[in-house]
């Protein structure tokens, strides 16, 4: 018989994690004074550093789909969410603590699983999980993380930065993961197509986005968990300016343009809109092209394209066609009340 | 017609949060360098401090009843919560992350309301939102908060300082809430009456657990949030000790005594079982009596009862009755998935 939550109970379930951490997590840091096991943890903040925090939920149903993610994949997935975010402030993740409703139902296993997909994702960054919190849920499953990470004093970068004449930088390909849940849903792709896996197991920047950070060169920065289009409506709107893209310069990989055409949508749809795929979106001055580019390069071998350039706010968002036309798009995002 | 998350979009709910916080929340603290707007907060730590991390989560129907509680006391009640924990540690709260899981239906003004409560809970600190996460459910209702507070490095409490021979304080009556919920439930008071109240509208005792830390006189220290005995339960296994406790000195206020009386119960077993209250056990050394007496009268002025004693592991956790026989008792906590 599968032992679920309700045969072991919350304190047991709290004890099967604290010996799998213990055993498969990053060793504790020297500055964690408290970890797992009181009412909180506590830490020795580094001098001269910035402390980071974030924290994201994901819902079972709304945002992933457990006929398609086993339980390790679900886990990891939410902490590549957060450490995206740190990552897109130029931060170094360091602490996590992770809140889980779960029905009672749930075998012990699949939890353990989680823990084994955020501990894949943590320990990279020899980061740890160092508190949290067990809940029954009725329906709903829902993971809710926070994580904590430094940046050094005065590194960190914000959303607000981006000054019109600015270069916009994407890295990889965003709309790769949009396009693999697409296959899935259409039954047109096996999970270990390529894309489907991008967005099962999706990658982060953050070792880019610290390197992009520490460099000095950039202007604003933000990851593209909204979409790109989405997420440099943020970042036009937080800095007060405008941009101009240019489609024929979108990064589109050979799948994500086979896949468009399987699925009859313009590849160029993708890229832009709502996917979950945690690239990083840069604005910077002329002049640091070549910085941008070296920094992401130490940690990232895929492209790093130039789509566009920040204009005055009254410009709106809009695409530069070839011919020279433009036409204006309304940033969406990913509205989860929509 | 009412206004419901579904008519303002995530975005748009964003934005009126932002607008409520910056006019009812305290002011931007001068170490806080990225507030909420971003992909992550960043603030600057003191020198000298260390920082706390809690998080809970309640869920509705679960952790809280809508029909008995209003939108505001729900949210001021899920921030006291976490208040305790920093608070019982020593900590001072100064940051708070909140991640909501709400159905579409639900109209903008509860959330305006459940924020309302967050930040009446907040102010007397300086204490503010930083961020957070909204995110739809479809039948569970969620509010997971995480409280980033500060401690004077070396006065954190812990809950594993207690040694044999230490005195077992606790603050305030324990059990009123239990006691409050049972009236609501079974219709015998109105939602004014002092037992109820303390079941809707909790109070914490960060304020005097703090003090109890700077004193440097404590050996270990706890909330109530799993019932007194559930959590002096978890004092004593994290401290390797037992403790017998003398129920003639159990705390016991009138109106629990006549509660109890009304509900056929012993107020003894509201004492000692799963309550919302959030008092504090506190275990000191027998020379320190005095010492915590007046460092927890600095902002507090109800009862710190002498309850028992730390005795050595094999001991267990005993009732000692007056006539000198033992009943051996089994805390359980409050254990969510049985």
């Amino acid at each position: 018989m599968v032992e679920t939550l309700k045969d072991v109970g919350e304190f047991g379930l709290i004890r099967r994690i604290r010996d799998l951490l213990n055993k498969e997590g990053a060793g504790q840091p020297a500055d964690l004074t408290v970890g797992i096991g009181d009412d909180t943890a506590a830490f020795k903040p580094r001098p001269g550093y910035e402390i980071l925090v974030t924290c994201d939920s994901v819902v079972q149903g709304r945002h992933y789909l457990p006929r398609f993610m086993g339980a390790r994949d679900v886990g990891r997935r939410a902490m590549v969410i957060n450490i995206s975010d740190i990552g897109a402030m130029g931060g170094r993740p360091r602490y996590a603590l992770i809140s889980l409703g779960m029905k009672e139902e749930t075998p012990v296993g699949d939890v353990e699983e989680m823990y084994r997909g955020f501990t894949e994702a943590l320990n990279p960054f020899h980061a740890v999980v160092i508190g949290g919190n067990l809940t029954r849920s009725e329906e709903d499953v829902f993971i809710d993380i926070t994580l904590i990470g430094e940046a050094k004093e005065g590194t960190v970068l914000r959303r607000s930065g981006a000054r019109p004449g600015d270069i916009i930088f994407v890295t990889g390909y965003p709309g790769r993961a949009a396009a693999g849940l697409q296959l899935l849903l259409h039954s047109l792709a096996p999970v270990e197509h390529p894309l489907v896996t991008a967005y099962i197991k999706p990658l982060h920047r953050a070792i880019a986005g610290a390197a992009v950070a520490q460099s000095g060169c950039a202007s604003a920065m933000i990851d593209t968990s909204d979409g790109f289009l989405g997420d440099l409506g943020h970042l036009c709107e937080e800095s007060g300016v405008g941009a101009e893209l240019f489609p024929e310069r979108f990064p589109v990989s050979e799948d994500l343009r086979d896949a468009a055409a399987l699925l009859k949508k313009d590849p160029r749809d993708f890229f832009l809109g709502a996917s979950d795929d945690y690239e990083l979106i840069i604005t910077a001055a002329a002049d640091r092209v070549s910085a941008i580019r070296s920094a992401v390069a130490a940690s990232y071998d895929g492209p790093v394209s130039e789509v566009g350039r920040i204009m005055e706010q009254d410009h709106g968002i809009c695409l530069v066609m070839q011919d020279g036309s433009r036409r204006t798009l309304i940033p969406e995002g990913w509205d989860h009340f929509i």
